[in-house]
């Protein structure tokens, strides 16, 4: 198996993005990172995209882009696990790489989702349809029933919940692409819209159109371009029960841990050795559990560990530097790509007010649905 | 590069499967895969799927189906690019395991398009949006356009469009799988219902629901389970704009010819060595453009050399002996793995009354929208 880097980081700014279309949106990601990685052409193309079709009545978007980026006839393939399919993306151009099929591959991801459809709904996809969404429940509900559980099993409290918020917004202020670049404080978010007790509006990630994308390139690539570029040490991924009830545990997400493992087993690395983290908080509740998972603190501590600052930018291990879902915001298929963005950007030391000093390893964690699937990739800075 | 083998097929019948939901056809066919390989599991899994979001409210089925086939942790993705989403789906798990990342991936195809949602409308996302399919345009359109400027340009007769429909049925016959299991004759399909002048309803394949699955494994693995397995010699993609309107030729599919070029260059073969070959027929007129574009005939020769009997059972090479999109069903994410499955039995000598004498390498062709992405295999018999 070949070892495999990344050359080049693109994304557009996330938020409501009214003037831009999904090809548009996407072609701006593509080529601000075919630019980044001074590569004159690529050999492939993936995209990860939760549902183009529902959202903006477009299928088929791997050719089209393609067209749009000026290069038809390039292979190019559409890659989709909800809200996991930006890590899906990465995971598919590792692969070809790796073969040794192709040199340099584009992974990206898109999602347009401020565009008329009905969002709950095209979300509530990524849940069971026969047993789960038909009934009614949406995505807030199903993270409210695991923040119950978590706060039920381990005393996790409502004020711990919004500290995760706090901490995000904290790093997004300082991320010009983030959809909400404002601080907030504890109070605000515990006195802001109840949408699924005990969630409220400011535990929730946004509605956000964005795009972003990585060039994957071979080491022989890599080398030859010059340019600093960071090594791909491992990509897991694993999966889960759709359905919250098919789950022994509803306070735990197995998909997180297997992949984990089995990342950190392929990186040949522990927990305690990742200088910096972007995990997936679609929810407050998903980044303590995530925690949990991955192995930064015991399970039902992370609420606790959160508050006493341990992932805040300085603390022992930065977790969401960028923002996170919470304060960038999260267009479901792009979302997976840009954790990778920003711990390139954090391997490279270019992260501007939000760098992490002497970041050598970083991790990314991409989730499916309420944990249906997860993606973990761990990179490491070369130079 | 390891080397890649297909050990195991298996697939649902094709048709109106009111009885079957789409996690249902998945299972059978996946579950019949495993069976035929022998093997006691899978390390991943790829599905090939057009639109579950739009066909029946569900997306992120890749995981849905790991948990429904009782291998919740499996790492399983779905990938899609329109109608040749199969094919991708086969594409990926060869990569996997030539990376070495993988030893036995399963790679399947499932659509279930008989479950009330709007068919055309549904198909019609595969096309360009907001230049094609905005403006009324559906499938059969398109495919009309392309057969008028063959008519045109190269003076290929409504007589021999016909014959590639009777052609497929008189396989279909014999296919226990087919959803249209009759013989035709040239004067029902030329009085069957317009559908788009010149296209008719028997030159257009059905509506159908269906899954099928192989699995991908090393030559290592293959060699141990002491079965008849086939080898992938080459995987090429290629794709093209979507919108007819930017082709310079209409009456060409030029994503079929790269790909062609592609996989013939992998394999080191030439057209002429090809023993048996699964093609696209979404509509008649497709047949005849792709044995052009694959080289079995020069540009504007296909349709004579249909009504000579060149592709039928006996003929030089035979094109289509499952019955083709035309009369064994298009459940458009399966066509692609469907397609597979017919080379792999062919190459078996497992074909039965569709057997082909000495069959030792196989082509399938597996194409989206009106020509916009192409994926072609190549596979050889062992032992």
């Amino acid at each position: 198996m070949r070892e495999v880097a990344i050359v080049g980081i693109g994304m557009t700014p996330f938020g409501e993005l009214w003037q831009d279309s999904l090809r548009n949106l996407f072609a701006k990601a593509a080529l601000a990172a075919i630019d980044d990685a001074g590569v004159d052409h690529i050999d492939g193309m993936y995209i990860g995209a939760m549902s183009t079709g529902l959202f903006v009545g477009q299928e088929h978007i791997a050719s089209l882009m393609a067209d749009y980026l000026g290069m038809p006839g390039v292979p190019a393939a559409h890659v989709e696990s909800a809200c996991a399919s930006g890590g899906i993306a990465v995971r598919q151009a590792f692969f070809e790489v790796a073969s040794g099929a192709g040199e340099i591959i584009l992974a990206g991801g898109v999602e347009k989702m401020n565009d008329g459809a009905d969002t709950t709904y095209v979300l509530a996809t990524a849940a069971d349809q026969e047993y789960e969404a038909f009934h009614g429940v949406t995505f807030p509900g199903l993270y409210a029933m695991i923040a119950r559980a978590h706060i039920h099993k381990y005393g996790t409290t409502r004020e711990q919940l919004a500290d995760v918020a706090v901490k995000n917004h904290e790093n997004g202020f300082k991320n010009p692409n983030a959809q909400f670049r404002m601080k907030i404080d504890r109070e605000t978010v515990m006195n802001s819209t109840m949408v699924a007790d005990p969630l409220r509006l400011l535990d929730c990630s946004p509605v956000t159109d964005g795009a972003a994308a990585v060039i994957v390139a071979s080491m022989d690539v890599a080398k030859k371009l010059a340019r600093p570029y960071v090594k791909i040490k491992a990509s897991a991924m694993a999966t889960d029960s759709l359905a919250l009830h098919s789950r022994k545990d509803l306070a735990a997400l197995p998909a997180v841990q297997k992949a984990a493992e089995r990342a950190y087993k392929q990186a040949g690395v522990t927990p305690d050795k990742i200088d910096v983290m972007e995990v997936h908080d679609c929810f407050t509740i998903a980044e303590l559990v995530v925690m949990e998972e991955l192995g930064l603190v015991e399970r039902g501590k992370a609420g606790a560990a959160v508050s006493a600052g341990m992932t805040r930018l300085g603390g022992k291990i930065p977790v969401n530097t960028s923002g996170g879902l919470k304060s960038k915001g999260h267009p479901v298929g792009a979302t997976g790509v840009a954790q990778v963005i920003e711990i390139v950007e954090q391997l490279r030391g270019a992260a501007g007010d939000r760098q992490v000093a002497n970041a050598g390893l970083g991790l990314t964690q991409n989730m499916g649905g309420s944990g249906g699937s997860c993606v973990i990739h761990i990179l490491e800075a070369m130079s």
